[in-house]
């Protein structure tokens, strides 16, 4: 039965909710199967990146915030502030859903993959995500 | 078993197939798991986003097709129409397919989600999206 | 259960993954469903595109190596060589998972469409996509 885990979110940026998968992973059947998650927002949205070195993750955010700017004179919808548009492109470029393989109850992630939580307001507050594994 | 809803497009643009998903799953058991959509196309995609606010969604499209224009010199698969190659691009930069939880029988949503097929080119017809719900 | 399909690559660019997919698709049952693909890479990625007119990818490739170019003064992250950050970016802008549904047996593919892994470094070697069939 899918569950939702909430994510404390401290402003724009990628963050780590590997462990917060894993946790929910436990009390989730079955061993083999898909691990799908679901982000119940427009504004922000999952990724699967490089986990090792932040600079990777650093310019990441850097070149999506160059290629979608607040205040570019093409956005009318404005009313909700500048970051309020350039969030809704970003995670239309992004995902609002994934699904991670689950091999022996453990997420088959790579070497160096970890999952992300792309908040992409400036926003302080809580995330819903929702987990359900299937056979 | 996985099952086909048609959607008549009338032109470029965010086509709102919600209540045409929340259709198909009363038709298809179980009440908990995921609703796995796809769509069999390669210059339409399939995106969750802001349902309440149009403006948003007019952004977003101009938004794209800044990124994306026609005529780009740079294209030099020309034979379809100039709005074919965009497309591809489009689709490519979004989702051919998507997974939202239900819970109680119900798409798992959030309060301002909705689901809308992108359509890519000046096209008049019909797409195809497969649903499917797994446990 | 899970398994892996190894996928040599020969450098930058789209490999048709279509027959590979289809291949594992036949060990495992059910017969309807859906076929989850997971690609363990954070520089390559997977993608559902036109498989008849090969200009198409070509254009796709050359605008996407345009969108994220090498040896952009952005980046910081430049220890693993200068098609590394864009690697990143270009992954992150497309799939690391994908959903296909099956019927009957077959991957309920559009009449256009086929199966691609993205490779997005100048890499020769194996790249990694878990293959798992939920009912």
């Amino acid at each position: 039965m899918p569950t939702c885990i909430s994510i404390d979110v401290d402003g724009q940026g990628l963050h780590d909710i590997t462990d917060a998968v894993r946790a929910e992973l436990r009390g989730q059947g079955p061993d083999d199967g898909v691990c799908h998650l679901f982000i119940q927002h427009t504004s922000a949205s999952l990724l699967v990146q490089e986990n090792y070195d932040p600079s990777a993750r650093h310019d990441l955010e850097r070149w999506m915030n160059r290629l979608v700017p607040e205040n570019d004179p093409l956005y009318t919808h404005t009313a909700e502030g500048p970051d309020d548009m350039p969030a809704h492109i970003k995670a239309s470029l992004t995902a609002t859903s994934l699904a991670i393989p689950v091999m022996d109850g453990q997420l088959a992630l790579g070497t160096w993959q970890g999952v992300f939580l792309w908040e992409h307001r400036h926003y302080r507050g809580r995330r819903n995500v929702i987990v359900h594994v299937s056979a």
